[in-house]
């Protein structure tokens, strides 16, 4: 029932993901009367979702306080409630962030070595797709968190890119010397792990990020969510400058006609639709936050995180990284 | 003799100013051999310059301390001190920031009410240009920190971008509660002020920096660093993608070539160089940093700021500014 064109553009995304995943099938949460006039629409989802009634709906403006004491039986704690018992291999909502995070900390906790959970997304650069967090649950972190960051991202990465990541800690330097002590505390853990199933590249710098230097991009939760949303800001600026540029004489109007095509696919390309869902690391259970304003497409993206996920055994690897990671961390501590 | 390609960017790009500022004159100061060879090329400069010979340079690698224990006697040493006795309206260098930071600090010193000095820019937005700041001078910021950077930011958008600025605190959301302590701090000290010569417009976000939604855009140094590359390596992204794209098809390839003059213009108004010039701002003087890599065109976009704000006032402005505010934020403190 979440995001701004609920509960069709739920339905319709999960349509779309049953083409791309012909294993998946889904328990869809919400006012019936409702999903059920929508599902009308949707034939190839009908025979692969249960519909499941919830008294109540957390509302978008909702603070996390109040979704964990009123949110019990609405359908965003329903569905999380359907992963925690082991009903569903991950749930994918537009609702709520705040409530979405606060539900899902509370019915399915983090797991052992994990401090905070956060929130992790994959982005496009010159290179290939990256994934960065934390981009908002948590504003101050510690080198301990960080370095938690590091290795849930890189499990992330491996499961959502397939490949053995590089690691980055963002900073304002490459030199050893800059940043805060929390960064430099990372880096020293991240350089004692042994085995750790990534490859930590040290610091990196804000242009790195769409500059595809590391596979991982690790900072705080304040500096993410200001540094993703720059990005989104930027690629508003581009488009509205082409746009209005393109109208100011003949030749830049049938230039833009021709390119038209190009220029789409450049737009799919960066689109941040396509990089849509937002996922939460560090709790037990697949939580994915597709974007309130998501169309479909972006839902059905959304989707397709958690079944990657999901297929690639994301938490299995979480908890076998902190049980090879957690000695040597023992050790710089003591 | 700063920058990749001192000293002839140098002197071309003040050759430049000389015709866009009929009232500036240039102490150059590095090797006179050099310079004299360099200043043959530019007519416009010759009876416009006084060359200075300085016995050494400080390397574009060498460390804020390394440079204030032997830099006395170095061409930026020495540009920096024309301005502390009264010689120079300003100092502009495209030299090692940290250096220049350093070496300013210590010859110009702060003025009364002013903590420290911070790194503001201008940026290019949906809207209009505005300014941003601190971009890197202070990696840890408290509240006061913060709303002196906004006092500074607000008399430096007056100058230069010359309109009463509205100011915001760049946050990871709108709502009171959201951020750390020192913002919570620089907001109500920036609402406490009377007669502030400027609009707090409170909390922004991310995605508001090019959107345009405050003159003057107030973050901690690691913030802004990190999301003014961001910004920077984001643009590259746009621009690599899309002539890739262009490649790939022939009717992007002509549709690009008769939009060609169309992207020319997108990208000169979007282009970093445009944007060059950083100013410190919280110092006794006015000094200007360059990008290292600008050319001469850049380089009198970085020699623009420092005239704009000499001709504004903009260190009286500072002043008058600290001596409005202070009362308020004392009874504040009190």
């Amino acid at each position: 029932m979440g995001g701004d064109r609920a509960p069709d553009v739920v339905l319709s995304g999960a349509n779309m993901a049953c083409e791309r995943y012909p294993e998946a099938r889904f328990l869809v949460h919400g006012d019936t009367v409702l999903l059920q006039r929508s599902l009308e629409k949707f034939r190839r989802l009908r025979d692969r979702v249960e519909l499941h009634a919830a008294e109540k709906v957390i509302a978008d403006d909702a603070r996390p306080s109040s979704a964990l004491r009123g949110g019990e039986g609405s359908s965003m704690w329903n569905a999380v409630r359907k992963v925690r018992d082991g009903e569903a291999a991950g749930v994918v909502s537009a609702g709520n962030t705040g409530a979405l995070m606060a539900v899902s900390k509370f019915l399915l906790r983090t797991p052992p070595g994990v401090g905070r959970p956060a929130i992790c997304s994959i982005l496009p650069t010159l290179r290939a797709e990256i994934a960065m967090l934390d981009l908002g649950a948590n504003i101050e972190c510690d080198g301990e968190n960080l370095f938690q960051f590091a290795v849930m991202g890189a499990a992330f990465a491996s499961a959502v890119l397939d490949r053995r990541p590089t690691v980055g800690l963002l900073n304002v330097g490459q030199e050893e010397l800059k940043g805060g002590a929390a960064l430099r505390d990372a880096a020293a853990r991240l350089r004692a792990v042994s085995k750790p199933g990534f490859d930590f590249k040290g610091f990196i710098e804000g242009d790195d990020i769409t500059g595809g230097a590391v596979d991982v991009v690790v900072t705080d939760g304040f500096t993410g969510n200001v540094a993703l949303k720059a990005l989104e800001g930027s690629a508003r600026l581009y488009g509205a400058a082409l746009r209005r540029a393109a109208k100011s004489s003949l030749a830049g109007m049938a230039g833009f006609w021709l390119a038209r095509r190009t220029f789409g696919k450049v737009r799919d390309r960066l689109d941040p639709r396509r990089y849509n869902g937002a996922v939460f690391v560090g709790l037990n259970g697949i939580v994915v936050k597709a974007h309130g304003s998501s169309d479909a497409f972006a839902f059905a993206n959304a989707i397709g995180f958690a079944v990657d996920m999901s297929r690639h055994g994301f938490l299995e690897d979480v908890r076998a990284a902190f049980e090879r990671t957690a000695p040597p961390v023992a050790a710089t501590a003591s």
